[in-house]
This record gives structure tokens, sequence and C-alpha cells, in this order.
């Protein structure tokens, strides 16, 4: 569910207090091969950038197994990919997987903070057209995205999104590149609100595949990233111990479940509220006390929020908190704890350490605030590469999908990853556990009308994922629900179940 | 997923091995009102009976409520249900709150052996109008279910049924009824699936609702029945000690990881294989080694297979296991283990126990078999009243919905229970655990684009149970699955994810 | 801690309603050698009892081990043993393990109601000389014991015992065999009290082993058999569901975390009380509430006692339980629970099931009383092969270490297995779960200044079982074990336990 | 076990870099209040090190209870304490405690780099004499311990040490100041060794306090602190995620014990190296395989020593290990894993991020060593507050133990804290937990032999705590507790820890 940036923080060694404060737009730099079709910060990181690149790649498996599987018959070869994604390392080994199965690619930034400028550098030496760099102004990032596909004798066809920004761009500016673009691959629950708009206002001109609600990378987003996250985010902000504690996990989605495991499994005493009977009703089964926030407030030593609601922990709830209690939100962007009523002149606010402020109270009492209500585990933990390689993964296929589809597959549409590829990005990553799947015999596969290969599930199977909503835009009962908060829905349901 | 008796071996005390053997169709008894129109063991035993009623009562919270909201509007006033279930204490409650509710009932059983006796003694002494006893001959099974609705003076308007044969009698005998019947429903698996090819053979005169799918009925009787019933059912039988002892779980769906997360706390070693990669890479996240049967066949103390396949463990395996192994199944009737290839002479069989047997090899090496290859949940274990009082619940408010909608809302089809209602189970048993919800504030409700009472999910997110899948069978891209195999579509997928 | 009994419900088959009424005192009966130096209900019964100690033989590897590997030599040849035990399946397999080893056996049931006659039975046709039967009286208690002494032309050399009445009987009519005898072992608490009582008193004149306070067996039978036996017993009785239950343990030693851990494991929510604040601490850090009973006594669904304290629940308490709670005794004996308090006028009893009462108010609240306040584990659960072939081994071996020490080595004291004999135990049942024992190498061994095939821990080191403790009291070899070694035993061994 | 020094990286802002490089030997310094008896870094630093100290009180309940308890009856007035101990604001909080119950202090740090400057700078401004600083020589070590010592008009009567140097100082230089000593309390395993050494050699001129071996003490350093540290600390170092990974865990006392269970819970899959039978039983009945370190090396992604012994993991395991393997120590100083082994000429080092090294095979494989064998919690995680306050207020109620006892208590050998002081080090922190404990009734007290306020072990209990044995082996006072109530304790404890 949640757009995914590597903290800064995380960068080990290297470079990043550069002295050099020209702007990239006006040096050149030609990478060993005098190839200077690029823009980055300084091609002389690239050493340091490549290091970074080949440890990603022992966490990226399924992507090197593409690699290697598909070399032979380059199911890419012809491809035109421009993207629009962080640059980071685990980005370069995708974008050197295009590469391999015979794709051209054009690469800029989608955030004007998260380029790793030494893995950067390590694309441009390697003959990759990248335009990024860490700190581009508003304008940067605009002209970054045109150099990408406003090039001579070069013309995209296909698109790998992330935001939507890139799309935007080209509908504004070029919109008769589409003719040849065969799709567009989107990533975030943003841009995938984007193509669904356009696709409602008749205006999507080319197919799009919505690979932001595959099963596989919904789970990982999710419950088994954050499992994790939850436990690495508070210990790195407050050196917190779990034993003991209370802590009131406000949502009991896949989110609030992944946290409740870890806490529970650490020693930590759990409450949960929920709105949703069903859920409640679950999180009664696996031993969480179900409760009203007001109940609890008083006594729990950590509040996490993981609703997509807003507004869940108010001013009155903050006021009521005991002294020292740590507050912090694994949901959705920085709407869940009204932080905005923290800022009056009656409380203080010491910022102890990056990340974490100290709201003081009138009469001595501390709240710890943690990423200022922003989201936790993308603030004050890292992103495993695994998780990141599910996703990008999850791309690459979409992109072969896309680009190898006969010709009536897909409309001018935005579609779900197939089932059979979702279950292919799973298959992929199992090696990983030394993990040895079961085939089914031909008898038992006649027993249950299924094809030894997959897939396994119907196709419509994945609307266990409820974001999956979409798939039902054409059917004639879908509007019975009036929807006129459908990113609301999206980022709501995301987070639970 | 499972079709649910009380084992027998349960009822505590009272009149199991009756002396009386003449047939209650010879008898002639009448109740301390002088009603006769009812046919049972022995309606001596109304006291006895009465008391286990009582105490089912205590663990179904939500009927108990249910009669206390609904009973001053009596929103089944008028309606005339004639149901076909099995006759326990459980039923009994429901068929009480029936009545409660404005409701007047006629009741067979839908299983020759599964009749409390003294329960059914105890609804007839209350002027229930019962035709069932324990051992029933086949022909007492349909004469039973004849004099139920057969009857002067009395049409039924609502069915509620357990397996299709209440249905099947009436589309048989009195095809008529219909033109009188609001609705029927359907509870089982199988029951559901004669309704499906009745809808499709466009046979289907009148609205039927598949209350075997709901969410919440699916939950309880798949993840947390079966987490409590493989402990109880291993120990009642074979008093294991679970720590250390190592087993492999045949399927990773919502039966296996209930299975699987229920041995991994007692202390055992669990394996997991799995046919499905998505199924698979969740079970190496959730901690436990993912392999192919015939790698771990020889060490294991214990096989369990929950795969809703055929011929899972199969001779070959079984001449591997070691001595003492115990083999079960919780999946899917009794074709997951190859039992058949166990009856050859050079095998020797022992009952050691009710439900127990040793199976000799030549050299002296035995397999301990449970429960024949039957399901062990059913067997050897008992359903908790509280699980059946979830699908008690959901069959009253499937009745309270079909003979209370208006015009138009039910055509001639198979619908899934609302999701409100749904919801509305689930709600009514949280007072059980004293868990308080959280009501939804009216700006949140608004963010969220929701109604503050629900629905919180929209109605297809029951997709998320894949047997849902007939909430598509509308749907023109539906068939590009063609499906031979339903039932099975049915039974594999409700007992996976 | 706790006096094991089988319990009776659990014989499968079989004769258990026999109608001989004779007592076995009054029969003459052979065995099919003609031997007849015995005394129990029916010799014809061997057959099915040999099946049983067939099957306990599958789940006491460590005895059949013993077998073969001290056959050879025979250690126990010339012992005379003579016992007064629970005659079970596994004390039989015992019984053939010391008969295997050389030892001649007589024997007797430590308890009037525990005797399989079945087993007794096969035991006797093997060529034992037992006097036993299920249901003896007092005095067939101290005729049966008499009988095992009191024989031409035999004088014991060892004693087994299990609560001492078998040791009390010899000292107190025939005292000068104890000239002969080398040494006793004694299994229980009591039996163990008796002896130092003896010491203390100056009266012991043989060396005794308590074996009740090894490790090993310490851990079996309260962490790892508590933990499951909680849940086993629950089941049995009440059939109650697990997930989302609130229960109450009193005391948080080694029974209470057995059962506390199980219960947070079905998704109960538990709260624990406790008086010392160094395990209530461990409560607080493994993530459980600690509260005081009459906090919680409003609202929780079951109520378990494992304190060895006594009226620690109250009738106060339970008149304040809700509706429905369940309340049960795992610690000690029956003093937990006031039952007597509920012996009063205006409270109804009801017999619901074999050991469930269900004790009624004047309101209508019913609680739910589980064997009447005893043992929940040994009235309600069957206690696993595995843990008595702990204790059995542990008994082997403590008579093979009295038959065989040199002079001198034990005085006329009470002692613990030495540690190297507990660790023998525990090694001899690893082969069971395939575990694989890492041997120190030479370097490894003089940098801990250990031996490598152990003790692994000094002698004192069972000192961690409290009550242990008492047995070195007055031993003049305690301080046995200098140590060259002090620095690195205590990094060693603070890392260990 | 562990020496705890709190890691540099966590000083969360200020004056890190200074670029003062004056010694502080050479600098005259004074405090607002003209008082220029200490010797640090820079007095400036003093508000800084006031807000570290503020906010370590808020996770130092038991000391901030104690100040107010005993403040009144002022228990150490007239002590004059010379300490040796890391100088960080949770010393800070001990040494501000120990003031306010009287005693005068005089401070030296017993390691050159632990020293939090700030925290110095705010003790000097606080008016305690302070001779520490960040970065100290040799030579300015023992300087500082001088100044502590050797200072007119002033001597100490207690001694507080950390590693036995400042002891170690006074009996080489300063012998006659024992005269007026009354007592030394110890923290460190190798200041306790040093001290038995004395002992044994008839040395010790005073009684000494063993701090390190209180039950609290231990279980919150190993098991508790441990099981959160291991997953901090991978965390930090590699961002692994811990779903599906393999992992063996050498050693299965408490520190393997609390990575086990922490690993196990995030879903990774883990197995067990043993030498002692026992722990290994114990770790099957956990439900981990035990396994010998060859059987799974070539498959394990992560190795963790915490054994004690040395050479656990030597050259031949790393060259089988396969690549990304991550290699930790989180046992005994650095002996674990033979490090030494790996440097040699073929393999390559590459440091990738603060205590990360890769270790790199002439094949390309990678091994990922933390902290270069070094204890992973320490270097690379954070000891909780909380954890340092068991042991903060273990050293304060040592010394007022000591300082009060009346004449005759302790005589010249080494103690451990009397079981009483022990339980309420925990009671002292039970409300942090808003925990609630029960106390015994008069009757029970009588029933169980206990006085009502505890002890609720016997003094000797503590021995399960091996290392702890040691120290009494010497006392006359072992046997203090006459035990009229012997049964009653065996069965009270049996049940209990």
């Amino acid at each position: 569910k949640q757009e995914v940036y590597v903290s800064q923080e995380e960068y080990p060694l290297a470079l990043s207090h550069s002295d050099d404060e020209t702007s990239p737009r006006d040096k050149q730099q030609k990478n060993s091969k005098g190839n200077g079709d690029f823009c980055i910060k300084n091609i002389k990181q690239a050493d340091f950038g490549r290091r970074e690149i080949e440890i990603a790649e022992q966490e990226m498996p399924a992507l090197m197994a593409l690699r290697k599987r598909a070399q032979g018959e380059k199911p890419l070869a012809g491809a035109k990919v421009v993207g629009c994604t962080h640059i980071t390392a685990q980005t370069a080994v995708l974008m050197e997987t295009l590469s391999a199965l015979g794709a051209q690619c054009r690469w800029a930034a989608c955030n004007i903070y998260s380029t790793q400028n030494e893995v950067a550098a390590a694309l441009a030496e390697g003959g990759f057209s990248v335009f990024a760099w860490k700190g581009e102004s508003e304008d940067d990032f605009w002209w970054c995205i045109d150099r990408c596909v406003n090039v001579e004798g070069w013309q995209p066809n296909m698109i790998l999104d992330d935001g939507g920004d890139l799309t935007h761009w080209i509908y504004k500016k070029y919109p008769n590149m589409f003719k040849k673009i065969k799709g567009i691959v989107e990533e975030s629950v943003t841009g995938v609100h984007r193509l669904y708009q356009l696709s409602k206002a008749g205006k999507l001109c080319v197919p799009a595949m919505n690979v932001n609600d595959s099963v596989t990378k919904q789970k990982f987003d999710n419950l088994y990233c954050c499992r994790e996250s939850i436990l690495d985010g508070l210990k790195r902000t407050t050196d917190v111990m779990f034993g003991g504690k209370q802590v009131v996990v406000c949502g009991y989605g896949e989110v609030g479940k992944g946290c409740c495991a870890a806490l529970k499994a650490m020693g930590s005493i759990v409450y949960v509220t929920e709105i949703d009977p069903i859920c409640a009703l679950q999180a009664c089964m696996d031993g969480f006390r179900l409760v009203k926030l007001n109940e609890v407030i008083r006594q729990v030593d950590i509040v996490i929020t993981c609703t997509g609601n807003k507004n869940v922990v108010v001013r009155e709830y903050l006021d009521r908190m005991k002294n020292g209690c740590i507050v912090c939100n694994m949901g959705h962007s920085n709407t869940e704890i009204d932080v905005a009523s923290l800022r009056t002149p009656e409380l203080t606010w010491e910022r102890v350490r990056s990340q974490v402020d100290h709201v003081i109270w009138p009469d001595g009492k501390r709240i710890v605030l943690l990423a200022e209500g922003r989201l936790l585990n993308l603030s004050c933990s890292t992103v495993p590469t695994f998780v990141l390689s599910i996703t990008a993964t999850t791309q690459a296929l979409a992109l072969i999908e896309l680009y190898n589809a006969p010709e009536g597959r897909y409309k001018q549409d935005v579609y779900l990853l197939p089932k059979k590829m979702d279950e292919y990005v799973a298959s992929l990553h199992l090696p990983t556990f030394d993990a040895h799947l079961t085939e089914l015999t031909d008898e038992q596969a006649k027993y249950l009308g299924l094809n030894k290969n997959g897939p396994f599930k119907p196709n419509y199977y994945r609307y266990e994922n409820i974001s999956a909503i979409h798939a039902n835009l054409f059917h004639p009962n879908f509007y019975i629900y009036t929807n006129y908060h459908l990113l609301l829905y999206f980022l709501f349901f995301s987070l639970r179940y």
C-alpha cells in the first residue's frame, strides 16, 4: 500500500555531504565510454553505486532468475521503456534486468529526494540514460522527465510509472506518443487512481496494468513488512523495551495484524480498536482485547494507528495519555494522528532525535511523537530489499505481459496482473527459502479441474484484495455503491483484511 | 466448509442405550398438552433435552440477543418454516428463536444418525412438530421429511435446508408448493451446489440464499475451529505429546493455517506442502519449511492432510512412514488419504480405540490411522457451540432477510448473505468477548464514504472467500474459466487462503 | 510434582465392567506356566494387557534403549527389587526392563484405584509376582504390600517406592530387612518428605534417592506436561472454545507458565496473579497483565489455580463470577479452590458429565466446576506416556546407581540423582526427536574445564529446582566440586539454562 | 552477563565533534557555583546532559521511587561513596539518587570510551566530583581513579565498582583506606571473579556484594534483553527480513532461548545446537530441531553464537556457509567465532557499514560478519534504560544494605544480594507495568510458612542461577533458614519458577 522510499539515513558511507553545489544541469559529464546522455550528480561515484547494486542483487533472486531464464528469448527485444520511479539500488537491478531482456531504458526519478546519487552514477556509467539526483527542484523534476521522453530519434513504446507524473506529462505534452505505446505499468495507489479516472472519463488510450494490487505484493507490503518494521521503527527511534508494555493498535487490517502479532510475540500487552465487526471478531479470536480508544488511552505506553482513516488520535486523547506515551502511525499518510492540534502555544515541542519529538504539556508531561505522524515504517525503518524485489519482479512481468500480449487481449482499460503471473512472482521467490513446491499429478489436476502449472486460483480470486475493486468497474451492479471517494476507498481497504 | 454433526460420544448422560426397540413410527405419543403432531423416540426424555438446550443457550448469545431485539416486531410473523437439519441442542435454540420471532416450524433431520433424541423430545414437548430420531432407516428419513411438508391446512413459505434433500423432495413431490415459498436458505456445500445447478438449468423457481459462504462463518468453520480441533482430535484419540514432534501438514489454506499455528505453538516442528506458490510463500513467511512430502515422510511423527484434493497420502508414502506415525485428515471428506490402498492382505488392521486403527506391516511397523481417513475434527473432536452459534445466527438472519425483502430485491437465483448481515452476525457475537466496537464519527464516515452503521466493506468484498465465485455467475467474463468441476472448486477453494 | 495416575476413562476397550465380584484374595489363579505367586483380578485378561504394554513400549524409547545397552552386562544381576507404584502399562515396561537388566521383582500398587487389571494380568502371566487390582480395600492394600515382602526364601535388597507406604511398612513390620537393603528410590513428594523426616530424626538406615526432583523430570511433569494438559483437560470436560476467552491463571511457576503459554497461543486473553515479585515481573515481561483476582473475577470466563497454596479461590470470588465461568485447579491437591464453601443449601449441584459439576446460584447463575477442585490434568486429561517414560527411566537409573555404587559413596541419607545421570535420562530421550547433540572438542572441554561426557552443569546446579535443595543440606559431600575455572564457569553457565 | 556500554551512535545530537583538542587535564573549569573539583571535557555541555538525565529518569521508576521512599530517613547519610562505572545518563540517575539518600559521591569511568561527556558535565554542574571523559588514555584512566580517592579531607567508606579496577587501585596504593570502608559493591563478572580470588587467598578485608548474580538482573540481562536485541542488532546492521530465514542458534541457555523465541516469532526457521542433553531436550520441547552445526551450515542464512564457549564457528564452517550468510555473536566476548581464521590473504574484507564487514572468498562468496565477532547486542543495538534501571537499583540497594547492616551480619567475604532485596528490586519495577501483586492472607502465609512480605523463596533459591553458587560456598550463614514446613515448601516451590 505504501509508497516506498529508502531512508537516506541508511546510505552507509560515501559522499552524502558533497561540497559540490553546482546543479547537475549545469555540468557536462561523460561516462568512461564517452557517453554523455544522462544528467546526474557525479559520475565519479559510479563505483560506490555499483557495490550497492551488487549487494541488492543478492536479495533480489527473482529478477536474477528472470535474467537467466528469459535472456535467451529476449522477451523485451525492441521494447523502449521510459521509467519514472525512485532511483535506488533495487531499481537499478530492475533496469539492468529489463536491459538484459532486450529493452532500452530511459529513466527519471519520481521523487525529488529519494535518488541515490551513487546508484544513478553507476547506471550512467553502465550506459543508461538517467536523469535524476537527490534534491531536485520542482522545475528540475519536470525537466528530467522531459529529457527522458523528448529525445531525437527515440520514442518510448512502454511506460513504467510510479505516481502517474510521467504518464501525466506525456498526456499533456506529447499525446501523439501514445500511438506507439503498447501499455502503462503503474505501481502506486495514486497513479492507479489517476488511471481509473482516465478510464472512467474515456480518455485512457492504451492498456494499463495496475501492479499495486497483486496478492503477493499486497501481502508483503502490508502484513509481512509491517510485522518487522513496527519493531524496527520503534526501536531505532526510542530504544523502548517491548516486554510488558501496554500498546493499543487502532485498526486490525493487514497492517494492524502484522503490528499486533509482532508486539504480542515480544511480550507486549496489545489492545485493538476496530469499526468493522468482522475484523473485530478476528481480533478477539486472535487473543486481543477489543476496546474503544478512550477506555485504554490513560494506561497505554504506545499508541499505533493503522486504520486508513483520519483523526483517529485527536487532541482529546493526546491530552489524556500518560507521561512518556509513544504515538506513531503505520497507516495512511499523515492524517491518522491530528498532529496539527498539537501546534498550540501551551505545548512545547522538543526535537530529541531525528524523527523523534517530545511534545511537552504545561505540567511537564511528555508525549513522544514519531515522524510527526507520518508513516513510521517509511520514515524510521527500512524496507527490506526482499520486499522491493517482489515489487520489481511484478513490474518486470507486467511489462513483459503487456509488451507481448496478442492483439486484443488488452483493451484501453486498467487491468490487474493475471493470476498466473502473480503466482509466478511468488514462485520466483521460493528458491530463496529453499522451498519446494509440490506438483499436482495428472489425476489430481483432473480431479480439481486445474492446469498443473496453474493458475491455482481463478482470476477473480484476487478480489480478496479489496482494492481490486476496479475489476468490477464494468459490472452493471457495481455502481449500486455510489462511490465519490474512490481513492479513499483504495487507501482504506488496502489497510484492512 | 464442513458438514457439522455433533459426535454421539459427547452426549454425556441419558438414555442412549434405550431398550425400547419399537420404531417411533409405530408409537402413539402425546406431549403434556395433549399434542401428538410429532414423531420422536421418547417424549419422556424431554427434561433431559431441555437441560441440554439451556446449556447450549448460554453459548449462543447472538440468537438470544436476536430473540430480545426482534421479539417486539416479530419479523417472522406469518412465516411457516420447514426445516431439515441436524437436530441437536443448538438447532433447538435456533428453532425456538425462530418461533420467538413469529415463525411456525416443522422439522426433520438431515442425517439418520445425528439426532439427539432427548432434544427432539424437548422440542416436541415444547410444541414443535419434529419428525426425527437417532438411527432412522432410509425409508424413515424420507417419511419424516414428507410428514413435515405434507400436512393438512399448513403450507410452508420458507425452507431451511442442510444438504438439499428437503428442497429436492419438494421439487419432486410437491412442485406447486413453491408458489407460496418466499425463499430457501441452504447451509451446506452440497446443497448449495445443487441450487447452482438448478439455477444454471433455469429451474430454480424461488430465491435461494447460500449461507455457507459468509465470511464470518467460513473463518470460524475453518481457521478458528480447526486451530483448536486439530489438537483436541489428536489428543483424544492418541494422547500424543505435541512437544518436539515432527509434523507435516499438507495444504496451507485456512484449515492448514489453523493446524500449523496450533501445533507450532505447542512445540511441534511443522513442515508444509503446497501446490500454489502464493500459499507456499505465505507458509515460508510464517516460518514453516516448505517441502515435498517425500522429503520428510520418513522422519515425521504425524501427517495431516488439508488440501481438498485426493490421494495426497498414497500407499507409497504410507510404506515409507516410520513406526508409530499418526495419519489423519482435516480436509475434504475421505479422499485425501488413500485408505483403500491399505486394505491388502499383507497388512493387519487392529482397532485399538474408537476411531483409532493400527495398520501393521509385516515387519511389525504400525501406522496409527485416525477415523479411517475421514474428517478428524468431526469424527474425533467436538464442534464448539460457539461455532454452531455463528451458523445458526446466519441462518436466522437469512430467513428474516428473504422473508421480509421487498418485491424484486431477490430473483430466482442464488445469493450470498448481504455484507451488512454478515457484519451483523459478527457484531452479535462480540458481546461474548466483552468487545467494544468503535463508531465512526460523522466526519470520518464522510471521509471514508461509508455509512456509520456499515457495511464497512463493499458487498463484493466477500469474494475474498473464493466460493463466493457465484456472485460472478452473471458476469460476461465469468465463463472464460470453463468449469466442469464446480463442486470440486467449492470444496477445494474453501479449504485454501 | 504431581502423583501420576492414568485416568480409567482412557482404557479403551476391555473388561472394565467385570461381573466378577469375587475378591481376588479369594481366588486361586495360575498363569499358563503354572505359577500362582501373584494376586490379581483375572489372569485371563493377560492378552489385552500385553497389547497395552506393547503400545507403551513404543513411546518409552529410553527404557527400551536401556534394555539393549545394559542387557549384556546385567547391571542389576542379583538385585531383588520390591516395588510399590501405580500399576499401569508404563510401569510394566519399567518392570520388564529391570528384569532384563537382571533384577527379580515383586510389586504392589500404591493406589487402590489406579491398577490396570489387564496389565497386572499380563505381568503375572509373564512371571512377575504382582499383588494388585483396581478397587482394593484399605485392608487389601496393606495385605498386598505385605505379600510382596513377607515371602519365604526371598528378601528384597532394593526398594522402589511411590508415596512411602512400602518403606513405612517395612520400617514398621520388618525393620531387620534393612540390613540387606542397599537403597530406596522414592518418586513422590510425600514419600520424599517422609524420608527427609527420617533422616532428620537420624532414623534413616539406608541411602535413599529422591528422584522426584531431577531437573528433567520436573520440567516434564510441570511445564511441558501442563502446557498440553490444560488444553486437553478443559476441552474434554467442557468443549470450550479458547479463542477470545478471558482467563485468569493464579500462580506463575512452571505449571502456571505452561498454562499461560498454551492459552495465549490458542487466542485466549490471559491474566496472572502472583505473590512473588520476581515471578510477577516474569509474567509482565512475557506479556500478561498482572492483576489481583478481585480485579478481574467478574469478567473472566475461566479461572485456573496453580499456586500450591490454599483457599486461592474462595466463596466470595465464586459468588462474583459470571454465569458460565469455568473453575479448575492445576496446582496442589484440592486445597486451592474452597470447594467446601460451595456445599451450602442455597446452591444446587448438578453433575452434567463425568468430572463436571454445575453449581447453580439461586438467581440461576451456573459455575462450571471441574473435578471438584482436584487436579484437572490428572482427573480429566491423560499423562502422555512420554512423560511417564522420563520418570520410569529416572527410577531405573537410580536403582542401578544405588545398587552398584562403591561402598561409601552413599551414606544413610537422602540424595538427588547425580547430575550426570539426570543428563543421561535426557540424552536417552533425544533420539525420539531425532535430535543430535554436539560434542565438545578437547580444546573446548579444556577451556570450559568440563569432561566431554558431562556432567555439563555442576552437581548443585539442580538447585535451580528449589525443592531439591533440602536433600543436600545435611550432606558432607556437598562441596566436592573443586573449581579451578571459576570465571569460565560463570561465563559459561550464565549463558545457559 | 554482559558489560554494558551505551553505543555512541545513539547520542542524539550535540557536540559530539568537538574541535577542542585540549586534554581536560590541562583545562581549568568551574561550574556555575564556582566549584572546580572535577575533570571533564566541557562544562558548557551541562544543559544537554541534563536533558538526557531527565529522559532517563522517566524509565528508571525504581530509583525515583527509592528517592521518594527513602528520602525521609536518608539511609546513606554519612556514606562517602567512591564509584567507578560507565558514566551515562543512567549512572547519573543512580548517583543523584545516592545523593538524595544522603551519600557523598566521587566518580570515575570504568571504560575509556563510554563516558557521555555532556552527562559528565551535568553531573559536575550539579556538584558531583566527576573525573571522566570520552577517549581517555590509559594514563588518564588511572589518573582519574586516583583523583577520586586521593583527596584531602575526604575518605571513602563505600566502594561501587564495575570491573574491579577501582578496588584494585585502592588495594595497591591505599590499602589502609580499607579500615574505614564498610563494603564493596561489584557489578561485573570480571570484578566478581577478582573478589572471589581475593577471598580464596584470604586477602579480602571488607565484605563485598556480588550484584551481578541476582535473579532479577540475570533474567533481564540475558533472556529479556537478548530477546529484543537480537532483532534490533540484526536489523540495524543488515536490514535483513526475518520471515522465512533459516537460522542456527548455537547454545540454548537464557541468551539462546531469547534469540530463538524472538526469531521464531518473526517467522524464521530456527535450528539449535547444544552440548548439554538437558538444554537440548528443552530446545526439542520448545519446537526447535536440534542439530550439529555441520548438518545445517550449508543451508542457513544466519548463524548466531551464544554458548560461552570458544571456537564454536571455525573456518571450516565459514568456508561452507552459503553466499550472503550473516554471522554474529551474542554470547561471550569475542571467542565464539574464530575471526582470526578469516584474516588470511585469499579472503578480502570490505567494511560496508559501521560494524558490518563483508568477507569475500576468491569465488565471490560473501559472508556478512557483524561487529567482528564481538557481542552484537552491545555493539550494534542499545541496552534499554529499563534493563539498566534493574542494575542500578540493585546497586543502590546493595549499598544501603552493606552500609546499614548490623555489626557481624557480613564478614570479609563475598555475598549475594539477599533474596528479599532481590525481590524488592523486582517489586519496585512492577508499577511500570501497572502490575498488582497479590498479598498472602495470614492463613495462607501460615500454611506456606512464609512471611507475608517475603522473601518468598529461600535465600539459596538464587542458586538456580548457577554462577552465583560459589559466593556462598564459604559462607557460614548458609544454613540460616530453618525450615519447619519442609513439605509445604516442596509443594509450594515446585509449582513456581
